[in-house]
């Protein structure tokens, strides 16, 4: 499996994804899930991929292809909007699971993937878009202000919580951390390092961008600080009637 | 769907429930999923339930129809130890799923159920169980001191960070509700009011039980005692360097 989701805050936008992925709990490997892809001044785009890593694969290989092609009818440059380009990423994952399904029936397995797009064209708004394994995609929306995608329900409490289009992006880089955090201890099938990718608005020319290891200082900084925070924050709920009577 | 989940810690068992079932998300009503068995200073035993509700409360009546018969080969009562109990619930379960197989299977859905079973007789060592929809059942570990029903990834967090075999019983019944309300915070299928009881071990005389709805002086207090604790504990987070700099 995998955990991948992407923050879309009044500042910008924020993405995070693990590197774990497995073909069984004895088949187990670590890959980048995440694709960045900068033209200074023009724009930023962000993929984020789970499912099965040779459709994945094979449509990040066929992004590049495409962009190497003057004659490619679309590709992630020449997509007039975001949303263009999370259609033609539909499409690409449809093209390549179809091109196998009838091998992948016959051996009962699933070639599904689901993406997260996110980023900004000059002149248009940032946006983020969850494409389906069908083609089709969402966007976010501004009461619920993140998209995931692979093993989202360990790590949804905490942006529930936390996240709102009014969080800082630091803020909303930090609940991205948690929310993986929180995953990778509780599902063997999402693991470190972590990605995290950050966008501030309008700055069309610079991604920020950090590969997070369990030594790395600021992820066992953040996984300590939020242990004992989690603790503290225990220790103070509401005792029991019985509780307060024995302690009186 | 539903959350229901057991832990047992050394000083003795906690139960809690949701109490949310939905045929299709528009067709919502409230039930209760937890059922206890007290027979003073012989046994106590709870039962939870997730599933099919028409399979679980053919199983809790069947429980209750052995009680009512003497000549019952077992029931509840007469079981020797807890885990013969829980393979006769197992077996229950699945002469109760058998009966209408061919029509469920017709009709494309489900009559699975899972069941909790937890408790104390006389003279034995207190006990938590799984009973999977196939019958066969697992205990709790040491190491995992708890099992969960249902909708039990969002609230899975938590407990892997405050739960251990030497937390207090008061402590481990507040991780409980805090697990729920995670759940029911994030996800629309699982709902309150929350049914608690806690077990003291050798106290086979006595369960205490609590309903707690939305209102609830002790629901309402750790609701927002936690949700402030998370925040505080979020605001404690390390900063990122820029940060630090434009702090400076």
């Amino acid at each position: 499996m995998t955990y991948c989701l992407a923050i879309k805050v009044n500042k910008g936008l924020v993405f995070a994804s693990d590197t774990r992925t497995n073909a069984g709990v004895d088949n187990i490997a670590t890959y980048s899930k995440m694709t960045r892809f900068v033209w200074p001044g023009e724009r930023v785009c962000v993929l984020l991929t789970s499912g099965s890593l040779a459709t994945s694969q094979a449509v990040v290989n066929a992004l590049y292809l495409d962009l190497e092609n003057p004659d490619a009818e679309i590709d992630l440059r020449k997509a007039k909007h975001l949303h263009e380009a999370a259609s033609y990423i539909g499409n690409l994952s449809q093209i390549e699971q179809q091109m196998h399904a009838k091998a992948m029936e016959k051996s009962g397995t699933s070639a599904e993937s689901s993406f997260i797009l996110g980023g900004q064209i000059e002149g248009q708004p940032p946006e983020i878009f969850m494409i389906y394994p069908q083609g089709n995609y969402i966007s976010a929306s501004n009461d619920t202000p993140y998209l995931q995608i692979g093993e989202h329900k360990y790590g949804k409490p905490i942006l529930d919580r936390i996240v709102q289009a009014s969080t800082t992006l630091e803020d909303a880089a930090r609940a991205a951390l948690v929310s993986l955090d929180s995953t990778i201890r509780s599902n063997i099938s999402v693991g470190p390092p972590v990605e995290l990718a950050i966008y501030q608005n309008n700055r069309i020319n610079e991604l920020f961008h950090q590969t997070l290891t369990l030594d790395s200082p600021m992820y066992k900084s953040l996984q300590k600080q939020w242990t004992q925070g989690l603790k503290r924050a225990f220790n103070r709920l509401p005792r029991f009637d019985w509780e307060k009577k024995e302690a009186d």
